[in-house]
C-alpha cells in the first residue's frame, strides 16, 4: 500500500512536473515571436565578395558576423577567389540558387552583376550592396565610403601635420571613380581651406607599389621642396613610403594612405606613413545584415510598399596613427 | 495516515513545481538577455524637433515609434512651438536634464545648437540628428534627404513627363543650402542628361505661396513656351499650382513640388501638381532610434572604441503621383 502511494506521488509529481513545463515552453515562445528582432538559426543570409580572404574583407565580415548573432540567424560567406567579374557572377547563380534569407554583395564591376542582382531581387531575395556600388541595379541599399568626404578628412590631417603650410603631392588611380573622388576631396579641401598649403602634382601609381614608387620619386625630383604625400590606396602608400626611406626623407615629407592592410600598419608602426584613412568596414557588414533582416522580416508595414531601408548610408571614415595603430592588427 | 501523507505529497509536488519553475526562471533570464536587441520599457528615447505638430514631422515620429515597438523600449516627443532657435536649445536643456537614454534632434540651425548636442554627449547621452544637420556638432550620425540627389529623381521625372523635350523653370530659396542643393542636382541632370530640354529661369518664392504664385506668373509671361516647374518646397509648388491654374495652363506646364503636405497632396490628386518628392522622413525616425539603441546598448565591441554607426545616411526619397497619392494622406 505504502509502495502504490509512493509510485501515485511519484506520477503525480511527474504530471505537475510535465503540465508545468509545457505551459512555460508556451510563455517562452509567445515572449519571443513578441520580438521582432529575433530570426531563426535555419535563416541563413550570405556575404559575398571579389578575391575572398584577403585582409580588407575580414572586418566587414566581423561585423556581419556580430549582427547575426544580436539578430539570432545564421551566416556564410562566398565569393570569387580571383579578380574576375563572370567568377563573381558563377559564385552569385550558385547563392541565389540556394534561396538564402538575404545576400550582401561588394560587386567587383559597377554594371556588370546588375541581371544576376535582378534576378534575386526578382526571385523575392533581399539583396544590399556594400563598398563597391552598383547603382542601377535592384539592390535596396548601398553601405560604403563617402570617397569625397574621405579626401576632405586626408587633407584635414594633413594639414595638422604640416602646420596648415607647405606643398603636398597625391599618387592615385585617375582612371577609377573612386580614387578621383578621394582626389577632388583632398584638393578641393586644401585649396578652399588652407591658403597656405598647394597640391603641386598629381601622379598615377596604378595600385601597384613599385610604380608607384617610382612616381613618388619623379616628384620629390621635380618638387625639391615637397612636404607631404597622400596615396589614395594602400599598395601605392607603401610604394611612396619605400621612396622616402631609400632617399632619406622620412624627415621632410609625410606620408598618408588609405586602408589598413599590414604593410601600411607596419609602416605607421615605425613611423614612415603618418596617418591612414580606415575605412568603416565592420559598419559596412553589420548594417548590411540589419536591413537584409528587415527586408526578410517585413518589419514594419512601410506606406506605398517602400523598402524601410536608407537608400545609401556613408559608414565614414576614421584617421588611423601611430597612438591608435596597434588595435587595428587583426585579431 | 492517509491524510498526512496526503499532505506530503502536496508539499513534495510544491516543492517540485518551485524548484522547476525556479529553474526555469533562469533559463528564461538567460535567454533573453542574449538577445542583444531588446530593451526595456524604462528605457525612454526622446525625439526633438522644432515647430512640433506640423504634418512632416508625423511620419518620422512614426518610424521612430515603430522602432520603439520592435526594440521593446519607450519613446517621447517633445520640441519647439515656435520656428525659434533658442526655444528649440530650452527644450532640449529640459530633456537633458531628465537623462534620457538618447535623443534624435532635427536642428533648427546648424550650428546654434551644437553647444548644447555637445553637452548631451559629454554628459554620456546619445545624440543622433536627423532631418536638419549639424555638422561641427558631437553628434554621432545623422540620418536625412540627399538634397541633390532629390533634385536629380526630380529631373528625371520631369523628364519623363516631358517626353525629355522642352524649357523648364525652378522656384526655389536661393539662400537655403538645401534648396540650393535640390537645384542644382535638377539642373546638372538636365543639363547632362537631356539635350533637347533646359532649364530657363530660376527664380525666389521665399517658401511662400503669395510670392510663389507671382514669381511663376513673371516666369509664364517671360517665357511663352514654358512647359514645367519644378518647386524645391510645398509652398512654392501650392503657389505655382495657384498660378498655373488661375492663368488656364495646367494643360502646357506640368508641376513638380517636394513634401508631402495636404495642400500638395490634394493639387496631386485633382492633376493640378503632376508629381512630389517624398523624402523618408519614417526611415529617418526608424534608423534614428536603432541608431540610439547600439549607442546606448554597447552592443557591439569596436576596434579602437569607433562608434557603430554609420556617420551619415541618406534616406532616400520616392515620387508621389496620381497612381500612389492615396498612401500618402496621414491615417
Amino acid at each position: 500500500m505504502k509502495k502504490l502511494l509512493f509510485v501515485y506521488l511519484l506520477l503525480i509529481s511527474l504530471f505537475v512536473v510535465y503540465v508545468y513545463n509545457h505551459q512555460t515552453e508556451n510563455a517562452v515562445t509567445r515572449e519571443w515571436s513578441e520580438s521582432d528582432l529575433k530570426g531563426s538559426m535555419e535563416e541563413t543570409y550570405v556575404m559575398v565578395t571579389f578575391q575572398v580572404g584577403i585582409d580588407y574583407w575580414k572586418r566587414a565580415l566581423k561585423g556581419f558576423e556580430d549582427a547575426a548573432e544580436a539578430l539570432n540567424v545564421s551566416v556564410e560567406y562566398r565569393g570569387a577567389t580571383q579578380y574576375d567579374v563572370n567568377e563573381e557572377i558563377t559564385v552569385l547563380e550558385q547563392v541565389i540558387a540556394r534561396n538564402p534569407a538575404g545576400i550582401a554583395v561588394s560587386t567587383m564591376d559597377p554594371e556588370k552583376l546588375n541581371p544576376v542582382i535582378d534576378k534575386a531581387v526578382d526571385a523575392g531575395i533581399p539583396v544590399v550592396l556594400f563598398d563597391a556600388n552598383a547603382p542601377d541595379s535592384k539592390a535596396y541599399s548601398f553601405l560604403g565610403t563617402d570617397n569625397y568626404k574621405a579626401g576632405v578628412e586626408a587633407a584635414h590631417k594633413m594639414a595638422e601635420l604640416l602646420n596648415e603650410k607647405g606643398r603636398v603631392g597625391v599618387i592615385t588611380q585617375p582612371n577609377q571613380l573612386n580614387h578621383q573622388e578621394r582626389t577632388r576631396g583632398f584638393k578641393d579641401t586644401i585649396f578652399m581651406e588652407y591658403p597656405d598649403m598647394e597640391v603641386v602634382t598629381v601622379k598615377d601609381g596604378r595600385g601597384d607599389p613599385v610604380l608607384s614608387r617610382r612616381a613618388a620619386e619623379e616628384m620629390m625630383a621635380e618638387h625639391s621642396n615637397l612636404e607631404g604625400i597622400f596615396a589614395t590606396e594602400a599598395n601605392g602608400g607603401v610604394g611612396v613610403g619605400q621612396a622616402v626611406v631609400a632617399n632619406d626623407f622620412q624627415e621632410s615629407i609625410k606620408i598618408i594612405s588609405f586602408d589598413t592592410d599590414k604593410g601600411t600598419l607596419d609602416m605607421i608602426e615605425d613611423g614612415t606613413i603618418s596617418a591612414t584613412i580606415a575605412q568603416g568596414t565592420w559598419e559596412m557588414g553589420y548594417w548590411s545584415l540589419q536591413f537584409l533582416f528587415h527586408l526578410n522580416h517585413d518589419i514594419v508595414e512601410q506606406v506605398d510598399k517602400r523598402s524601410p531601408l536608407p537608400k545609401s548610408v556613408d559608414t565614414g571614415v576614421t584617421i588611423v596613427t601611430k597612438e591608435n595603430v596597434d588595435s587595428y592588427y587583426p585579431q
